[in-house]
């Protein structure tokens, strides 16, 4: 029961490579680990931002994915936390050092030694991590969360980190009633920002290229929806936010979105574009605004998060696919071309 | 006693020009105006970037001078808050809308429908505003702040602008008691930064690019001193602030110094540089951090300030200038040749 398994996933070979069907090993269930059967596997940019290196150099053969969802079939023998059968997840994280001072206030995904990536990251020991286009992981128990039995895990997967990456921020600059909230983009982290915004009692703005996916964000709780290409929109809008939440990660006008922002107002990147900006400072004196970036969340918040989506029923909007149409569903997620977020049904792997 | 008034004042005649003596008409004092006999006059590096246009178009002639310290010598029938023989400031602003929900917060500096600069703009009837290198001043009295008899009214007038410009963003910041903040620059505002966080409680390090005035930061409150010239300072005070507030108006390497702050740290700039600046949206997401600015602060918070030095005793550390020393004192600025800042006194115009 506790020898090293080997597991079918879905693999890059090399940089810019599509995905093959491959066998990787999964490390024996140690004391504190859970083996998880994984059920779901979203498919997030960034999967396609590193197996591109566009962020920089990779490990390669990669598997990818770190929105992963499943049932627990084994745990190690001073597990408390899970039990066999119950419902977890797993998202960008696997591991962090545990003793600096952000792990010990719960936020892992800023620890000083660095958090383990769920795939193209490295386990203390030196071994490569492998994410969640496979069957099996197995993960130490205090980097999982537990899935609310009202989430199906199919729609619970992609909150993993589509979820918490835009729940944390919302939270952060206190989202809720009376705030009024832009969201740029809408797609895989943006609907999710709208669902979430619109739960919290925030008015919610869409700003989206064009009008193409309005019905879809009115639907899903947004206020208004407005379309960016129209230049007017910028002078309509002018001093109206208390947060605009970037999801993109093409480059932006900053300038012209911190227009946007009331006094003390706050321009917030979870998007991750590949250049640099740039940025008029007196667009940041002129009102006393910040630009500021903000990455996933820690355990504790994405347990919250996963409870609060339970609580008001929020799961994402998902395009449910087999193993072998993930390179095609790649393609599409570059082209902006999913509603909203493509899972993979693991069972086809 | 009502009359507009024409009285001395040293003026830009036109853009990069040298000032020159000159005459100006200041307005009849109305029912909420007071007459200050203004006494002393800072030079601050924003009066040189408006004289040279580095900010837009200015309007000509120009009388700068934001920092400005007198006493009341004529009040309004309606004056209630000063009487005759009160010292008092005038900052960087002389009026604004009174009815936004900036004004109604205290926030006139932020006003929605903008503040009448002292100089260098205009009044809501259209008249030019003129600055503190003149010999009187004519303001509503809501405008003006109470100088403490604890401060001297030379020490005091860069207070004005250099003194709330700093003190505002290191309160909204929270400097304070283990606390640590880095001070970019000591020159007018950065000098005062150093003084006003230490007597805040916090441990404050300076940032310059030689070590030259180590002694001076060291003397005014800091508590460590680098020169920044010297690459493996990014190295060894990353993660270490919580707030990094810069005072220069050169283009920095923002990310450079965003690596310097710790988790939801803020890196504020109050030095306006005239070019847009580059920031790679990782150096921000990567520990929740914001680049922010701050411009002055509001009436109410001015007087604070004040009240503050009062009981702290700080001053601005300054050289006493004439009239007819301005110009040559505008190349030291230009060669960041002041320790800290040049006060002319108007007795000289």
């Amino acid at each position: 029961m506790t020898t090293l398994s080997v597991v079918p996933a879905y693999a890059v070979p090399a940089p810019k490579a599509p995905l093959e069907r491959t066998t990787i090993a999964r490390r024996q269930v140690g004391a504190h680990d859970i083996l998880i059967d994984i059920k779901f596997a979203g498919i997030c940019h960034s999967d396609i931002h590193q197996a591109n290196e566009g962020w920089g150099e990779a490990i390669f053969p990669m598997v990818p994915g770190h929105e992963i969802a499943g049932v627990v079939t084994q745990t190690g023998s001073a597990v408390t936390r899970y039990a066999v059968g119950d419902r977890v997840g797993v998202g960008c994280f696997v591991d962090s050092c545990r003793a600096c001072e952000y792990c010990e206030q719960g936020l892992e995904q800023y620890c000083l030694n660095g958090t383990v990536a769920t795939y193209n990251g490295r386990e203390k020991n030196g071994e490569p991590t492998y994410g969640g286009y496979s069957t099996h992981l197995v993960v130490d128990e205090n980097y999982a969360v537990r899935i609310p039995d009202a989430l199906s895990l199919d729609v619970a997967a992609p909150l993993l980190c589509a979820g918490i990456t835009t729940y944390s921020p919302l939270r952060h600059w206190n989202a809720g009633p009376g705030k009024k909230i832009a969201v740029i983009g809408l797609g895989g982290l943006g609907h999710m920002a709208v669902k979430l915004a619109h739960a919290m009692g925030a008015e919610v703005t869409v700003l989206s290229q064009t009008l193409r996916k309005k019905d879809d964000g009115l639907r899903l709780g947004a206020d208004h929806y407005y379309a960016t290409g129209d230049e007017s929109v910028f002078s309509e809008l002018r001093g109206r936010f208390d947060l605009v939440l970037s999801t993109v990660s093409a480059p932006l006008p900053i300038d012209a979105y911190l227009r946007l922002l009331k006094v003390d107002g706050a321009f917030v990147n979870v998007g991750a574009p590949e250049e640099p900006n740039s940025v008029n400072m007196f667009s940041l004196i002129a009102g006393r605004k910040s630009l500021a970036g903000s990455s996933i969340g820690g355990i504790r918040e994405t347990q919250e998060m996963l409870d609060f989506c339970a609580e008001h029923g929020i799961g994402a909007e998902i395009e449910l696919i087999r193993a072998d149409q993930i390179n095609e569903a790649y393609q599409r997620v570059v082209g902006s071309d999913v509603r909203y977020r493509f899972v993979i049904d693991t069972a086809t792997i």
